[in-house]
């Protein structure tokens, strides 16, 4: 469709205020603090906190809260997969991996999932389970039930849909808005290539996540913004930039020559005319995590700096916004 | 896909026991302690409850616990509606309307939702606003706002899956287990011809669910278990008789003089070739909610009793498993 992006933040902008949302639609996941909505409860929400878009509980640093994280992420035959090539167990651990990483950019633990499978006619009980167990086999390892489903034949392709929970548990969730000029900007891993086959396989960043989101060297949260990179880096990166409460619009000096390139990224130049850069900056679906902290984090690749000014360098080049793909 | 049903006795099959699981695949919404699997809380679940299928907090009449339930339910393009005959604000109301039937089946409140789109390549911006407002439309009565969705366009058809997260807020839910033998079958509405138009265009019975969860005239609840119907009175009525720890399989006799007989099923049977007892009995998508009790409720039409022989009587008229649909 042109224009999806318009229509999400069309729905966006959509949203009101409610006194137990206290990140809404735009985040990896929403957070939700379902005590301050009870009504046997005295209300203890913040104004400027509730749905601001700004790090809930920061100033308190570590949180005796337990927010509620929630989001759904699917995946669909010919757009995050093809059902001809990619075995349905692949299939599945791809759809839950998928929302174990939006947790893991938010810091928080996996608490529980529902699934919604919509299966083509003709799809048949084997395939049916060996999807099921690809979504079992990748939340096991985290203590992630699979608490509910619906399960409808069709007369289209194959789609999934997980829903996942996610508790912050003491540690204040980590939100794409927070970036501050000067903070360094970090990822998890090398980038790039994906298309070869890491799309399908990769393991999302929860430890890594958590330990960030957790790590207060000076006796706050160090980390002030993160997301994992699922579209590619130019085209997440303004997520991390985009004004908010806190801070007006940001922008990004890139050092390219420190962008860590995948071995994917280098095989893949060999047959796309692009150079390996082309495709750690554009490729997407690398699932590393991205974010910012003033100081040195426990891990992650030092790739760049937060600016005043708007917009992304590339060394001393301006990055089109989106990524290169019309520019090169 | 043959066998259907077969796939999700399979995926219940799979589900082991998780400390914040009261109830898992199987009802309307799965049921979750969450403080109970609080690491910085003792732990407070009770052998025989946990993921037991039995009703939780019944024993202890009304419950202090504040209790988050979640499912999810799609509605899919030549599936649950018709793209080229269903305008996608009546749509998106479906996709909404059926989670929040959902609800009111356990006789919890709506909290949030989150859906997930996937658009066909070809659907545009206006008709997806449409969609999403009549999402919208049909959670803002019901104070649940959405807190997040996950949209994309693929070379598919039209899916739409809402997850929805609702609250006990101090009322058991009530389960789908729990029926005993004497206890009066009651529906909230007449019944049949939904296919008429009404599928798409029901009104959740949230109220009524909420009322009768916490009808309690001798000091406990007198709803033993509750659905909303979807698939169709014969269909869905042997998910309130299964075995459980409370009981061992239960059976059924229906008054078919007392089912209420909606005018939509008066009207179909005249160019269908069925009397409108069995449009009643068999159609779906009814969403008034089917329960049983010991004593009058304060709503309800009574069109049956629980007995301890199992199988369903229709009168004296044994009822295939699954409706009359192959036995006419």
């Amino acid at each position: 469709m042109p224009g999806e992006f318009d229509f999400i933040s069309w729905i966006h902008a959509q949203q009101r205020p409610h006194k137990s949302v206290r990140v809404g639609i735009g985040d990896d996941l929403a957070v939700l603090n379902l005590a301050s909505a009870n009504p046997a409860s005295p209300p203890r929400h913040t104004p400027g906190r509730v749905n601001s878009g700004g790090a809930p509980g920061r100033a308190d640093g570590r949180s005796a809260e337990d927010l509620l994280l929630v989001g759904v992420d699917q995946v669909l035959d010919g757009r995050h997969f093809d059902s001809t090539l990619h075995s349905p167990e692949s299939i599945g651990r791809k759809a839950m991996n998928r929302n174990l990483s939006d947790c893991a950019a938010m810091g928080c633990l996996p608490a529980a999932a529902v699934i919604a499978l919509a299966l083509p006619a003709d799809y048949g009980q084997d395939r049916a389970r060996q999807l099921f167990s690809g979504i079992a086999a990748a939340a096991d390892p985290h203590y992630c039930p699979i608490v509910g489903g619906d399960t409808s034949t069709w007369p289209g392709k194959l789609a999934i849909s997980v829903t996942i929970l996610g508790r912050s548990l003491g540690v204040a969730p980590v939100l794409r808005t927070g970036a501050a000029v000067g903070d360094g900007i970090y990822v998890t891993g090398p980038l790039g290539g994906s298309i070869l086959g890491r799309h399908m396989t990769f393991s999302p960043r929860l430890d890594l996540g958590r330990q960030l989101a957790t790590y207060r060297p000076l006796g706050n949260p160090c980390i002030h913004a993160m997301l994992d990179l699922s579209d590619g880096l130019l085209q997440d990166l303004p997520h991390l930039l985009a004004p908010s409460n806190l801070h007006p619009q940001l922008g990004a000096k890139l050092d390219p020559t420190r962008i860590p390139l995948h071995p994917d990224a280098l095989e893949l130049s060999k047959t796309s005319g692009h150079p390996p850069l082309h495709h750690a900056l554009t490729d997407g679906e690398d699932y590393e995590l991205l974010f910012t902290s003033p100081v040195q984090p426990p891990v992650g690749i030092r790739i760049g700096t937060i600016t005043a000014a708007p917009g992304i360098l590339l060394g001393d080049t301006p990055a089109p916004r989106g990524g290169w793909e019309h520019a090169l």
